[in-house]
């Protein structure tokens, strides 16, 4: 893991995009999606999953990548670990699978850093705090966030049925109706580190 | 400065809660508080503020420390660093004016640790903002949040025109109506750490 009170940020024009096979969703709705976590919950136990922030600079300004489901939904790249993996591992894993290439020597070395917030979700439901509220004793998903460190030059494949967004930090802030609550309070979370943005 | 991942939380009723002078506000309305802002930004430069995040928990919940003046606003102890002053010495000169007794030996030990924020006031306007916005090369106060590892027993003497109120994250929470922006959002800054409530 690397931790640093300082972060390097690249220029967005210094990365390439390309495009791979379609990811679908597991789900077609909130319903089947909690339907789901349910059973994968009586069969596992509570879910932890692992998302990624990764920054790029544009304008001296630190953006998010975030990957757009069709025209409205945004979601940071990451996902469920198996039952008992490694949490870093498990977020290399999933980064690979989200926005690496299908030939392997062009995937990233993703080097994760710092957890930088924790969501709890108590009940069979989409809302999520970031504490486990008292007397919840059996919280059914546990979401990390993590810290992602890109180097100068990478290759993003992004499966076709998504988008990649780098979105500014001043668009996510104060914007949970747009990006909900753990996206739209990344900025506060991220507000103790030092950006040193790298020109091209 | 202490770090760490863990954090130890003590009950609220292993402090004990005195008080002294009356510490008035510098300023009456919010006006007269940007006026001066203003004075001493002409005089001395972008002012630094520093502000302490103090842990205590109830029924197995962090709660937080918070100044109550009059019957509404609230208020993080801490306060503005001289020219030049260090920021973790300047947030123990604030709290021992804030909160420690007026006899040396009964002031608590402050162990400043993580900044857990950092905010902007790009002008001489209430407004602030958890990153420096882009085009804006003076900003006009940096504010810093840390948090203070608190130890098993300590004495607080409170300014007699001030309340300290013990307030739970799930209150603070989702709340900016009634906390604004920086504090309401302590909680998912905080989420990242864990939380070892002892008992009494």
């Amino acid at each position: 893991m690397v931790t640093s009170a300082v972060v390097n940020t690249y220029p967005l024009s210094s990365y390439t995009f390309g495009t791979k096979e379609p990811k679908m969703e597991k789900d077609t709705s909130v319903a089947d999606r909690l339907a789901r976590m349910k059973i994968n919950y009586m069969k596992e136990g509570m879910r932890t999953s692992v998302e990624a922030i990764l920054l790029v600079q544009e304008h001296n300004h630190p953006h998010i990548l975030l990957l757009q489901i069709g025209n409205t939904f945004c979601k940071l790249p990451g996902g469920r670990l198996k039952p008992g993996e490694n949490e870093i591992e498990g977020l290399k894993r999933k980064l690979t699978s989200k926005l690496g290439a299908n030939s392997a020597a062009l995937v990233p070395d993703w080097q994760i850093g710092e957890c930088v917030a924790i969501w709890w979700r108590p009940n069979f439901e989409t809302i999520m705090y970031p504490y486990c509220p008292p007397h919840i004793t059996k919280p059914k998903e546990c979401k990390k966030l993590f810290l992602v460190h890109l180097s100068e030059r990478e290759y993003f494949a992004v499966p076709k049925n998504l988008k990649l967004l780098a979105v500014p930090l001043f668009e996510l802030y104060d914007n949970v109706q747009r990006y909900g609550p753990v996206i739209s309070t990344i900025p506060q979370q991220l507000s103790r580190f030092q950006f040193n943005m790298i020109s091209s």
